[in-house]
């Protein structure tokens, strides 16, 4: 072990000069800080990675997207947000941290928690979920797991980023509420949860201003209100104004400026007075209080053991698939496979594994399996393959390969089609245009069902596909998702029933895209995007419209069957405003005859409300790993923030008391057990508004009493007139007065008003 | 016929005091402006009455909504609106208008042409339609008829004014495209074809700003850019600030505003230099021109014939109610109805007439006819009637008038049921919660359903209702809205052949409320409501995402039938921006047995565009009268304007180039007709911006091929590899040559730029 020198930051921020300062603001290159070596200050190195390391060796690409050193492909978000699983992700990220700490790697970019909007972003499958808590809860899990090495995890892309299309330009219109309540939650959760070292900006504008320079988001909020003590670095390239970024509280540009042109901004901008050198050294000090936390490992090094970690991979990537439908055919489900039993294995994937997406977030797998060599493993002769479409176009229509296939289907017991999209359909840089598999592989899929009902789909894909329209020909879907480089033998383990299936949905798979919340506002046009869906984003959206769905948020089946029973719910903590929690507590039972994993949710509904709010939101969620006939007491505390709506004029979170709905279950409309409580509020009325209508004043308890004995004074009048009441309650009362021979004046109003308190 | 003065705006403006000119900016009481009699400017009276006129005698209701003096009730713009006849509506309006003349009324306040954004809107039976296009035209048509009077009529509410919810204070949130193509474009018709007297500006505040202080509602759109020359009135109370209102446009504040305060703050602010008096000047200026149009017919007045006008609002409802269906049972459709069938008749609103709507517009009628009486005035003793359900409230569920009315039922050829919304449902001042008739009258209509399946539901209400749940009750349902004072008449009409039914929905009928687009938006909260559906209304919205409808805005079934052919489009005028029309013609031929009129509807679906349009928009209409098996050829003209959308950056309209598809049919679903025309745009190249991506620079006819020589001439590149163009296309150029390595300088990329033009 060699000793580091430690990073004495402010008594380098009083040794550097202007320019060194400003220099140490943007990349050496494409991955690399800039060193001072004059005073001892290194470069470090930043690589992408949300599911496995992508450190490039040489600068031989330019913008960074070319191989990389061998590390271990990890199930991507998309697969590890389905797993629900806080321990598992946490494990992945402590792994991730030590390829990290191997590769002498200082940060890791990652991981990107944007709420999936739209099941067509084109980084879905970068993302963990529709649901603020699932990307925050496992958000968390990977920044944590990552910085237990001792490498800093870079939470990605704050804010609002939550499409391809002009991704880098487009203003992503969102009303504050929204923000809060969806797009800004999991990074709160992460960032006060998890205290990640760094947060990396989004290259779009939020409401108008680029992300890269929005005081609001990078200040107020990040730091202000939530703490955030580490530093913010771009996007690669979002930076538009330097020094405006700078102010905002933009610390690091990555990556390097051609000519290091906007470090001269920043020297030139102190110079001429525009910008106070105290925000410079705001920004320096950050970075090298990221360098002072980071060298130590950074020195030190460290080795990882390949095979545990392809062998992680693969128990994440079981852990990670969600058995969509398993019906019975001929009285019995057709997973997990009758391991005596003949097994046609069809689809390319199969062999040709699609495992990971395209982008910045490839990865050079140190392995890769395939399921139809796993399966081969266990199965051996009695498994037969079958291509059913090509590797180079997995959408391209071949009779021949067709025929072949459905000749393979015909003679074996059971038929297992591994379907999915097209590599080329899902990348970081645009967007899908429908959410449909290729037409060849579900004409495929027709014709394997016609020759043997006996069909099992493996879906292999980064964002949700529709089912709709072809599901019935399949008794059983196992959703696989890009699952790494170790997905293959996961999948082969799930179908024989060596592993249980234990994925959860987290988005949505609706019965078409248009049903989508956001359908007709995605993704925008003219540089801008509005967020018409509010806080109804994925379930909240297709609960709040009564909509039918395919498969549901939360969904997910087991080989084995679990009960609920004896749900609990109580108030705790003092009527004491903020400290009121409300304990959920439920017993969970594996009533099957397998060992299995069960994904416990618990959804609130709201009272009787001021705002518009979902029907239920997932408040709390944990993973219970159960023996037959085992049962588990699991319970979750509900904070006053879980039940509270955001404010935004008051620009607070608001909570109201009455009636919650607690419902705990397996999926969001699969809830198993349900309750009412009743949880108080504060009880002052709050003041009457200048311009309160008439309706707010009869609804005030002493407003009301003053102005019905003043009206009673008065006589009968339009204003005692119960259907009057009706038409012009919602008119301010102090506006409604000043009409013609009414029985008081606005100033009567207004000392009403003060009376009332 | 007495001489009147004539009112000399200049003259008046120069010899009115301070006080005087402020004086004549707000009403003197609840319904007439205020006279100086010293210069001789007189008084005028404004009264409400969009379907009738509300002249109240006396000052007693001081917020104005009790007794007026005996006026016709014509069809509500509900009713109207489904007509799609502007040349009945223009008649209509001639009535309303020799009506307020013979009353010496000076303005009438109507017509209301507000958007439908929601059926739970409680306004909406005062509204004309979902779309712009019918708001407009038959707005239009209001005004016109009205005016001929020499009376004024005001269009109202200005604007974005789609909920009573919270009228007073709520800001509609809606981004520009929306307002320009939806919720102006009906004003913009109106004011611009038909040239109204005043216009009356909503509650409501528009995107923060209440709508009485808007300047760029009440003068840049208004006035500069739709060059309307006549006052703007207030709606009743909605001034809050009363100098920023006359200097945002608002010139007449009704009503009267206690003591006369609002008149003294425009005093004080011109005393103390915070306004120029030439803005009060202007002001005046319009009011007194607004005399100067008025008084001739006030002091001329006039007579009218209170039967002719009966007789018309009777025609007028028999051409405005919609036959949803009309299915045959026992091989015959139930309509019309069997002249020596027995006919039972059930439902309160057939004894006692629900037929207009609560609040401002609430007509105390010159007669009132009840269907009961008029189809036993028809059929004699074959017809007879039972209640089925109360009349104090008809959602009240009442087993004796259940069960006698199943055995009218029983006993009858044919059950006639009129079933609709209780009064308290609807009304000015609240908006619906649902849009379900009451359960106990589809409790009702499924009793006899079960003792006699030909069952006819006639519809009473203002606004949409759902059918979905009870229709296959029903083998016909005539929608008959509120249909005025002579709507039973009407009704009886059209039950028994004497009429032939020929209204349109120009609502549409969804399956649920939760399908409509503005479900989730609908009606906001905490002072806001988001427009998040933007231009998607309406059958834009449904069609938008492909949903299933109960009936699809246009629909209306006939006694007769009509065939469509020999669709031509024609591409006209010269290759001259701004003049290029198309026309479309076809001929529309009645194919049944009886006379009849059909509703000819121009579709007009986008080509490739860069902004998200509607599949279809309604662009034109026509009604046509034909005798069995005459034809008509019909064409029509669309202008440029009616090819474009409004780009909010650019701030006006713009017109693509392209494929646009032309369909004509009988309904926004029923398109008989279609073609695809090739319209040519401009064909010059927008020059690139200077944030231009790279997937702009690469579609720029001469911008991609001077970076594509320089490219090459570079060598390879990431720029140059197809791969990475996806995934970094979207990125501005400039931006991305900053990153390293990269074969171009920002100062390179702005060269070319130029050179690109």
């Amino acid at each position: 072990m060699t000793t580091a020198p430690t990073v004495d930051v402010p008594a380098l921020l009083a040794d550097l000069t202007l320019e060194e300062k400003a220099s140490l603001c943007s990349g050496a290159d494409f991955w690399n800080t800039k060193a001072v070596e004059r005073a001892g200050v290194p470069a470090v190195m930043l690589t992408d990675g949300p599911h496995g390391l992508r450190k490039q060796a040489t600068a031989a690409d330019h913008v960074g997207l070319s191989d990389s050193v061998p590390a271990t492909c990890f199930p991507p978000a998309v697969a590890l947000g389905s797993s629900f699983d806080a321990e598992l992700v946490e494990r992945v990220g402590r792994a991730l941290g030590a390829e990290a700490r191997a590769e002498n790697v200082a940060v890791v970019l990652g991981p990107g928690i944007n709420i999936k909007r739209s099941p067509l972003c084109g980084r879905n499958f970068e993302y963990l979920s529709e649901d603020p808590l699932v990307s925050g809860v496992l958000g968390a899990a990977l920044v944590r797991g990552i910085q237990s090495a001792g490498v800093g995890a870079c939470v990605k892309h704050f804010a609002a980023n939550n499409q391809e299309t002009d991704r880098a330009r487009v203003s992503a219109e969102v009303d504050e509420r929204t923000l809060r309540e969806i797009y800004l939650a999991g990074f709160e959760r992460v960032v006060t949860e998890a205290r990640p070292w760094m947060v990396m900006c989004s290259y779009n504008r939020v409401n108008g201003t680029y992300a890269s320079q929005h005081p609001w988001l990078l200040t107020d909020v990040l730091r202000t209100e939530w703490g955030f003590d580490g530093a913010v670095v771009s996007d690669w390239g979002a930076v538009s104004d330097r020094v405006a970024a700078l102010r905002a509280g933009l610390d690091l540009q990555m990556p390097a400026t051609g000519g290091h042109v906007t470090d001269a901004e920043i020297v030139a901008a102190v110079r001429y007075g525009e910008l106070d050198e105290a925000v410079l050294d705001r920004a320096v000090g950050r970075i090298l209080t990221l360098l002072a936390r980071a060298l130590p490992a950074v020195r030190e090094g460290g080795v990882f053991d390949a095979d545990a970690h392809h062998a992680l991979a693969r128990a994440a990537a079981a852990d990670c698939a969600v058995l969509l439908k398993n019906e019975p055919v001929d009285g019995t489900p057709l997973l997990p496979l009758d391991p005596t039993a003949t097994v046609a294995v069809i689809g390319e994937f199969a062999r040709t594994p699609r495992y990971q997406g395209a982008g910045s977030s490839q990865i050079n797998p140190t392995r890769l399996d395939d399921a139809w060599s796993a399966i081969r493993g266990i199965v051996g002769d009695r498994a037969v393959f079958a291509a059913g479409f090509g590797v180079d176009d997995p959408s391209a229509d071949d009779e021949a390969l067709r025929a072949e296939a459905v000749e393979a289907a015909r003679g074996a017991d059971v038929a297992v089609l591994f379907l999915g999209l097209p590599a080329g359909d899902e990348s970081e840089g645009f967007d899908r245009e429908h959410i449909l598999l290729p037409a060849a592989q579900t004409v495929l899929l027709a014709a394997v069902a016609e020759v043997n009902p006996r069909v099992v789909v493996v879906l292999v894909n980064g964002s949700t596909v529709q089912v709709a329209g072809w599901d019935h020909h399949a008794a059983a879907i196992l959703e696989g998702w890009l699952s790494g480089q170790a997905g293959g033998g996961a999948i082969a383990d799930l179908l024989l029933g060596r592993a249980n299936p234990s994925g959860r949905l987290a988005e949505t798979v609706p019965l078409r895209l248009q049903d989508n919340p956001s359908y007709l506002n995605f993704p925008g046009e003219l540089g801008v995007v509005h967020y018409g869906e509010g806080v109804f984003v994925g379930y909240r959206g297709y609960d709040a419209r009564e909509q039918e769905v395919s498969y549901a948020f939360g969904h997910g089946l087991s080989y084995t069957t679990f009960g609920y029973t004896d749900l609990e719910v109580a108030v705790g903590g003092e009527q004491n405003i903020g400290e009121q929690d409300v304990t959920v507590s439920a017993t969970v039972t594996n009533t099957g005859s397998r060992a299995g994993e069960e994904v416990v949710q618990v959804y609130v509904g709201p009272p009787a409300s001021a705002v518009a709010r979902p029907v239920r939101e997932l408040k709390a969620f944990t993973k219970v790993a159960l023996e037959p006939g085992e049962s588990r007491r699991v319970t979750f505390a509900l904070t006053r923030r879980d039940l509270s709506y955001f404010h935004p004029r008051q620009g607070r979170w608001v909570f109201e008391g009455g009636e919650f709905g607690i419902a705990v279950g397996a999926s969001s409309r699969d809830l198993r057990l349900s309750a009412t409580v009743t949880v108080t509020a504060p009880t002052s009325a709050p003041p009457l508004a200048e311009d309160a209508s008439l309706e707010e004043w009869l609804a005030h308890p002493v407003g009301s009493r003053l102005l019905e004995e003043r009206l009673a004074a008065a006589g009968p009048s339009q204003l005692t007139d119960p259907e009057m009441r009706n038409v012009v309650g919602n008119f301010p009362l102090a506006r409604l007065v000043t009409f013609p021979g009414m029985p008081l004046t606005p100033a009567e109003v207004e000392d009403l008003r003060k009376a009332a308190g």
